[in-house]
């Protein structure tokens, strides 16, 4: 194979630009990787004007995505819009009808159609990738795919959205609330149009959806995650986590049991000496646990011009070098429709609570807990002036199942100023 | 492709046994991500009557591994034999020559004879993968390879010696001297029959001449490594580094000059909080910085049958699946011969020695320094009874060769007692 490997470049955004100036700057070195070129023969964007830093000028244009797609000298449609819907997806399938490779960033598009992407891609013989969509530069889409292909995956966690990241460690480093460094990010550019994406867990939701479809087998099912952002942590619950070694993140879980696939998103506690708790800033962590390979820790920036354009090079490397590889690991067709279940895997849970200090208040929030059959490890009361008493309980292992009971419980009790803050304690 | 992929066997001790098992257990599982079942026709070994706790009553039996390498019911000679030469060396030869893919776990013959290896199955049009020559259970063979095969490899560094690094960590936490441990992990079965290959950086060292081939597109060269062992670091030099908040790991460093290409396996100082700094005990830890994506951190177990298995798994599912890529990531003849070089990156380093306790000793040891451009960050001499003063600098950033000549200026003082000890002081 000499003859070049043609891309058609959707979207020249932040992505798009750094593929494009990583495919001008390095193109010999991937010629040399792949045995064949690696060359742009068209683009599209929305603006032609706008000035990228990048000369464009010996590609060809096009104003309309599915046109791009359609073209006959491209080999590869590299998809950088985004957009779970819409263009990206009419360009995907045009390029997949007609035998074309998709090569894409976009993690919601899959998260809710790779299913039906995917089958369409194996019934016209063409692959869909997408490295990119799922923590930025660091390849654990191939890890788990490829690299740990022989083992049978017992969980995958992990940190996949830096601004959440950025957030709940900006809040531990300088102490302050939530409000404020939810400001501070937004003016700094960090969130996105939407920020419910990051902060309510949806965006990192989305790539956890797509690693739990590799690592098991399943179609991939957004609908089935469990989702709580971060708008409720505060202050006071890191500065506890803190005192008890933990930190919080936002941790996406996927693992599968004998009730059917458990996939959270949600802010966990968890040691602070673990590869996790250590995790300070915007940079993405994931965790694939094999039955053979043990904890397997992969870290790196998860977004950002270079990471990202690294992520599509890997793919479009990967097919300019021959390999063809399912979308999900395996035959689109051949991936199960697994029910969801909520975790039934025990784990001690943090709540923080306002109790209405009044004789027994704390009694009866106990008996409810024991009630549940949970039992304490540890309760503080904390000190206070007003009629308000804060109230912290780290709990042993319980399900969510019996947790969620004792929650409703608690509401009927009379004793509760709002709903309690109810943090799970993963063991990673 | 539904005809199996038929494997052949060469070794059943830790890693061959885990292979088998691996194969026995998830056969439904692998044929279902390949595409096509994966069975293993033929064994090898030494002895045929020993109890591995396996079936293998359905494989044909070799004594010989080069008949084993030799039948034609075998596509893939998966060889785990180990020794740079040898039986190891012509089995996979002759299953090269034959065409046959070639699968090894042996970082020794490919560190001494990858490049005519990697030549043979090219001109044969077989593939030779190495996945689980390098760092266990981690896929660092393949995240360099493919997953960062759009980036120009900046440096690859890492921890790749477990047996060391847990001397190191064992030494810290329990306040133990080197030899205490050394004889307390021989007593446990850690070290090679050679230790000299674990404590020297000889292993570690074969890994990191197999990495920098792939990173920088070169020949692999381990005679071109700088090679020094954990033998003289001493629980004071731990402590020490604790002192400035670093911590001594056994450290591989690869990264390409304008002088040439450099590879130094050597006990360093990394900071304690950096991922480097924090992995305690036998894990291991790769480190890629490309120029696009930035740090990318690889954290798993770096030895044992299950972590081991997975590795040689994943080169044979990528076999099974289709996948054929160069052993280095690009065609071996096209692999460049680069000269070795001295590290020219200047790094501050750390310096412990014991001085002769006479008028005007330091002065001249710190004239020594000066005279070689090197300044000095701190110095200090430690409280004494004895006539020798030890003594610990810490200097500021310099070149190993202007290190080296004040080392061999210091030697000719008369004031020094011994060869100091001086470790470098990595950024990581």
């Amino acid at each position: 194979m000499t003859n070049p490997l043609r891309l058609g470049i959707a979207g020249l955004g932040t992505v798009g630009t750094g593929v494009v100036r990583i495919i001008q700057t390095h193109a010999e070195m991937l010629a040399q990787r792949a045995g064949r070129p690696v060359e742009i023969t068209a683009v599209s964007a929305r603006s032609k004007e706008k000035d990228r830093g990048i000369p464009l000028g010996d590609y060809a244009w096009e104003d309309d995505l599915v046109d791009l797609a359609s073209r006959d000298d491209v080999d590869v449609l590299v998809e950088l819009i985004g957009g779970d819907a819409g263009p990206a997806k009419q360009a995907a399938e045009k390029a997949l009808l007609a035998g074309k490779d998709v090569v894409t960033a976009n993690k919601a598009m899959l998260a809710l159609h790779g299913q039906a992407l995917a089958e369409a891609a194996e019934a016209a013989g063409a692959v869909l990738r997408f490295e990119a969509a799922v923590a930025g530069g660091i390849p654990c889409v191939k890890a788990l795919t490829e690299g740990l292909a022989g083992n049978e995956i017992k969980r995958v966690l992990g940190v996949m959205n830096g601004t959440c990241n950025y957030i709940l460690t900006r809040m531990e480093q300088a102490g302050l609330p939530y409000e404020e460094v939810f400001a501070e990010a937004e003016s700094l550019g960090y969130l996105e149009a939407d920020p419910t994406l990051d902060v309510g867990g949806i965006d990192a939701g989305h790539k956890l959806a797509l690693l739990a479809a590799i690592a098991f087998g399943t179609q991939p099912n957004f609908d089935g995650l469990a989702i709580e952002g971060i708008e409720r942590v505060a202050i006071e619950d890191i500065r506890h986590a803190a005192d008890m070694g933990f930190r919080i993140k936002l941790l996406g879980v996927a693992q599968m049991t004998g009730r059917g696939l458990v996939q959270r998103m949600s802010p966990c506690l968890v040691p602070a000496g673990s590869p996790l708790g250590q995790l300070q800033g915007a940079t993405n962590m994931v965790v694939i646990e094999g039955d053979a390979s043990g904890q397997i820790v992969l870290r790196g920036a998860g977004a950002g011009e270079g990471p990202t354009a690294s992520a599509v090079l890997s793919d479009v490397m990967d097919i300019a070098r021959g390999t063809r590889l399912s979308t999900f690991g395996q035959p689109a067709i051949a991936l199960r429709k697994v029910r969801s279940a909520m975790s039934s895997v025990p784990a001690p849970y943090y709540l923080r609570m306002t109790l209405i200090d009044k004789p027994g208040a704390l009694a009866k929030i106990a008996t409810v807990l024991g009630d549940a059959g949970i039992s304490i490890d540890r309760m503080r009361q904390m000190d206070h002036e007003e009629a308000l008493a804060p109230v912290l309980i780290v709990t042993h292992r319980t399900t969510r199942i019996a947790l969620d009971e004792a929650l409703d419980a608690m509401a009927g009790t009379g004793v509760m100023q709002g709903d309690p803050v109810a943090l799970r304690i993963e063991a990673v």
